[in-house]
């Protein structure tokens, strides 16, 4: 479920064009968040010839709802943002398909990009950008009842959880960003970490405390979520007493963080134990031409500010070696 | 010459406070541009003791004109888009000292950094965001003439230079970019580059183009300035002729990039060839508890962007050395 939609889409835009089958592009960019937009804008700035292939625009920041440390915005929600970082896209006309995802890339001087939609790219450099996507806590119940009390996306789901109970899996920034949001809808929110406390930033943290609807129960995990056709309640386990209870609860939000988006990634770069690409300093792989920027990289901090950066510099190195080292 | 003394300054803000000789800082944050203010805020929102100094707000931001390249604005201003940094430091009640550089840093488990105000700072980790300072052209009539014609800031400047013929040398992006800026405001605009084609954006370079009265003399360089009271003409060698010629004008814009300001780091780090600081994915240096970020690292692309992104990555790489690796 997505409340974005309205925003999202690149589609029946008058300044996109399809990307050509037939072209050899200077770059293809794979990932329309803060690191693929911005990259994106880069690109486009030193004329490269740019092919973007996304999901959907904005990435995870278009699930945010508050963001307050994205430099030169003391506060904007993450619609906003997106619409912004889009519509400094749109004043070129870019190449693009939306809806898509990459499946294979076949390496080589000009590389190969096999999508999902069975058409493919061609180009002389990629910037892999797809960023991360929710993890799961993987207990009984958790797949069958998703979309019927299982959410991961606290900005997109929390509405239709008004006045009702929900837990919140994760103690991180995530888990805390969600408890907050969902304070503000919900009756009661069960705040479950299986660490005995919360490691999200201490601003988030104080701003929690100023909701008296918040149950935490730290040290304890989520063991199973039960519900004929809708989630009606959970099984936590006490981790120090190894004792466990029932809580009766209308839906649970998993924020345990992401996985990286790079499946498709097997053939041609080596990930980090996190399935992580790993960059250097200037967002270079391991591989000639493939840069990768974002979420998706081995850049411990998951910002929106650092995607952005990350962006604009894997572009300045895909040009910098169009210009000097492709051959 | 500075344009934007009125929005620079922290002075008289209510919400900042001295920096405290007796502290033990978290942090101390050398730098005002756009890493060390994004730095700032990231450090505050981890609930980090952080002490911030700064000659300028805004550093080479506040100079620029318009910036078309920063994720979420489409345009700003360099003063306005300073100004959006700044408060949102300003939320924040941070200790500070404003018209102040680093001397030296007395490495330590505790770290204490000498400034030329005479006070000290104790901290146990610095983010390094210092930047860069305008590269000279070491011909003679440079330094005598600065400020009598002699020009690096053509945001600041050029209001001065109305109707009036002017040089710029260089044909990088900042070269450009003055050019284009000083197009509009003086009679005639000679753009003065050693190589034999401008190296700037082509966006830039287009933008350029549209000027009538922008002449190019590339493969040429400025070799004097001559002037008794304000610059009355140059000295332009024709390389592939070496042949020689004057130019009657009044500016000289010297757009040939910038250099970076680690003077004061002689004992504490092994700087690159170009007097940068080298630091890895996580702006991590080769000294337990330093940080760098922004222009004056060796990460290649000297952008607002990258430069944020940066300092978010400092400030983050400094919260978790505190809390992991600080003893």
């Amino acid at each position: 479920m997505n409340i974005n939609l309205n925003i999202s889409s690149f589609v029946n835009e008058p300044n996109f064009n399809s990307i050509s089958p037939d072209k050899i592009y200077d770059t293809l960019i794979i990932g329309g968040g803060p690191a693929g937009l911005t990259a994106a804008v880069y690109c486009m700035r030193k004329g490269m010839k740019t092919a973007l292939v996304l999901k959907k625009a904005g990435g995870q920041v278009a699930e945010t709802a508050s963001i307050e440390n994205y430099p030169g915005y003391s506060y904007i929600d993450g619609n906003d943002l997106t619409l912004k970082f889009r519509e400094q896209v749109m004043q070129f006309g870019i190449d693009y398909a939306e809806n898509v995802s990459a499946e294979r890339i076949i390496q080589g001087n000009v590389k190969k990009t096999l999508l999902d939609n069975g058409s493919a790219v061609s180009s002389k450099s990629i910037i892999i950008a797809t960023g991360k996507k929710w993890k799961k806590l993987n207990i009984p119940g958790e797949e069958r009842l998703i979309n019927r009390g299982v959410a991961y996306c606290s900005i997109c789901d929390g509405p239709l959880f008004a006045g009702k109970k929900v837990a919140v899996a994760g103690g991180g920034n995530s888990g805390v960003q969600a408890a907050i949001d969902l304070a503000k809808i919900a009756s009661v929110v069960y705040l479950i970490q299986h660490r005995d406390r919360l490691k999200a930033d201490e601003i988030l943290v104080n701003s929690l405390k100023k909701f008296s609807n918040v149950e935490y129960l730290l040290g304890h995990e989520i063991r199973e979520i039960h519900g004929e056709k809708e989630v009606e309640k959970i099984t936590v386990e006490n981790l120090s007493g190894n004792s466990s209870f029932e809580i009766p609860l209308n839906g649970v939000f998993v924020e345990i963080g992401m996985i990286p988006n790079t499946g498709f990634l097997n053939d041609v770069l080596k990930l980090n134990a996190f399935n992580e690409i790993p960059v250097d300093h200037l967002c270079r792989t391991e591989a000639a031409g493939v840069f990768a920027a974002g979420d998706v990289t081995d850049v411990r901090y998951k910002q929106i500010i650092v995607a952005a950066g990350e962006g604009a510099k894997a572009a300045l190195s895909a040009y910098d070696y169009i210009n000097f080292e492709f051959v």
